[in-house]
């Protein structure tokens, strides 16, 4: 079967064996998959991603001396059961999983990981415990985008939110648009977003966003705190503090850029008692000035992932249609161009989201 | 009236003209201020606080070029009311009081100002809606220890802590020891704390630590993991996950020393899904990599201060008895040798927390 591959840093198109599903696997045909920027950072920082995992007892690193296969957004068809499945699917049937495979009663990665390949091939293997069956109107590349919009509802859980805040999303990629369409699927606004990108701004706004911002000529913050100020009855309803805290909504900001930097610049500008939520994965050093988080009292939580819970609500969101999720994906392609399109991808106002076919 | 100055990077003794109360103000006459490791940071790093005081709009940025009284954690003696008092207190009173002072209606900072004063000095100004009483059993220097041990009651109230948390302490400097002292009062354990000092070590036996480690020859964090193991039956009960998280109770780091590096290295020690507790103080630029933290799920709450509930909490504490908050103070000095004991407290294993008795 093809596979494109990362070998030895480069994206290459070559031959791989047809894996085998073991006990409790089956194997599937990748429909569609989309480029995650976590591929694009994992081909420029795979060493750094390998010293990491040396930290995170549950990620096996990956030895870059041998092929690794990356995709983990993927809609797939079934084609063959391993022993021991319980039959609760068929073949042919489409189906989406969050990017794990248990393999002899463990749960290991897919797509960063040398024995789990990804969806950037013609063959590959799931878990039918993992599995959930996509709607018959729901596309192959739509239900692609059910993992990247978990994320989005994962981070917007693990945000705490009480009622009252006013989000504010750092960056429109297909992470920012993510945690847009979650905080719109749960009513939560109004929605200040920016980038710099015109094109990604559009996105913002039919993703959800009430109010997009060019921070090349305005202030996100300042749009934020316009929208976030309280009525004089709401200031006169406030418990009294020693330190004086600006009479403000509660403020939420979602860091989806993951570029060293925007964390720090994030400390400076973010108001009192600001929760921050890293969505984006930043793989380089980054600079920060624990002063400013310190007198501003600043929460950050630092997220990854989704739960099977979050995976299955993303699924639902994007069948019920009530987020215009489909309006992120600017192209597709085949295997032969996934390494051209991990170069589109850099330029942010041409490309949003590109979802390969590995079968075309 | 005689003061120990922060004038061009040095402190210096020298006379200042006595501070007259205003409205709601009282004079008072410090009796016992504690030197907080924030006053030695300010004394090296004193261009980056002001730095910093730009974005936070509620801080006055100080001027460097005037002199400053450093001094926030005071008991004092009520000398003379402002206009305006509504007579709760009585001359001779000893007080103690949030390092904070209400002028003209707002609230501005005490010790890190060039119009407000600390109490490194004979004379200082304070309002009496924030003063609270010292009762007569407690010494003047105990009474000092009130606000340092607010820091630790807040920083434990920020955890959020659920119950079933180990908690971790890292760094047992006044601060450190604070939250020992807090975790204590609430009961909670058992409490693992580390510190290169074997006298920093033994005040955090003294103050409530359950284990005690010396980084430079157990990690933290494998002791850590020790205390904090699930029995089977706990491990039984807990819910399925992707991830596979190790099954270790929940963990809260405080990270109470506040120099570079320590929260990389919290980043890349910590177990899954930790809450690491900024308590420490770091004024310089520092190297994280969020990856770390990103794969771990991390959550990193910023602290500083306290409220008047927590402050009014803290001498509670205190004047209970139930922690030996008295054991932190190894030295007490006069204002001519303030100078000196900044120098000394660079040295863990002999002080711990020195006293100003500015009257002496």
């Amino acid at each position: 079967m093809r596979a494109a591959i990362f070998r030895k840093g480069k994206i290459v198109v070559d031959t791989l064996t047809e894996p085998k599903p073991g006990a409790g696997q089956v194997l599937v045909k990748p429909l569609a998959c989309g480029i995650c920027g976590t591929d694009l950072h994992a081909r420029l920082h795979a060493p750094k991603m390998v010293e990491m995992s040396q930290f995170v007892p549950w990620r096996k690193a990956m030895d870059l001396s041998r092929d690794v296969v990356f995709g983990h957004e993927y809609c797939a068809e079934i084609l063959e059961f391993g022993p021991g499945c319980k039959g609760t699917f068929r073949k042919g049937q489409r189906v989406v999983s969050v990017p794990r495979l248990i393999v002899d009663g463990r749960i290991e990665g897919i797509g960063y990981s040398n024995d789990n390949i990804g969806a950037y091939a013609e063959r590959m293997l799931l878990s039918e415990q993992l599995l959930l069956t996509v709607p018959d109107h729901v596309s192959n590349e739509l239900a692609s985008l059910t993992e990247p919009l978990s994320i989005g509802i994962h981070a917007v859980n693990k945000a705490r939110l009480e009622g009252g805040e006013v989000p504010l999303v750092i960056g429109c990629g297909p992470i920012g648009l993510a945690v847009i369409a979650a905080l719109k699927g749960r009513g939560i606004g109004p929605i200040v977003a920016s980038d710099y990108s015109p094109k990604r701004r559009e996105l913002a706004a039919r993703l959800g966003a009430d109010v997009v911002v060019d921070p090349a000529t305005t202030s996100p913050f300042t749009t934020w705190e316009q929208h976030a100020t309280l009525s004089p009855e709401e200031i006169a309803g406030l418990p009294a503090t020693i330190v004086p805290a600006a009479p403000l909504k509660p403020s939420v900001i979602f860091e989806c850029v993951g570029v060293p930097g925007v964390i720090q610049h994030i400390f400076e500008q973010a108001p009192q008692n600001a929760r921050v939520v890293i969505v984006g994965v930043c793989m380089e050093s980054d600079q920060q000035k624990p002063m400013f988080a310190i007198f501003k009292e600043l929460s950050v939580q630092y997220v990854v992932g989704c739960t099977p819970d979050e995976f299955a609500q993303s699924l639902e969101l994007i069948a019920s249609g009530k987020v215009d999720a489909g309006a992120m994906i600017t192209g597709t392609v085949g295997l032969d161009e996934v390494a051209d399109a991990f170069e589109e991808l850099a330029s942010p106002n041409r490309h949003t989201k590109i979802v390969v076919q590995p079968w075309r």
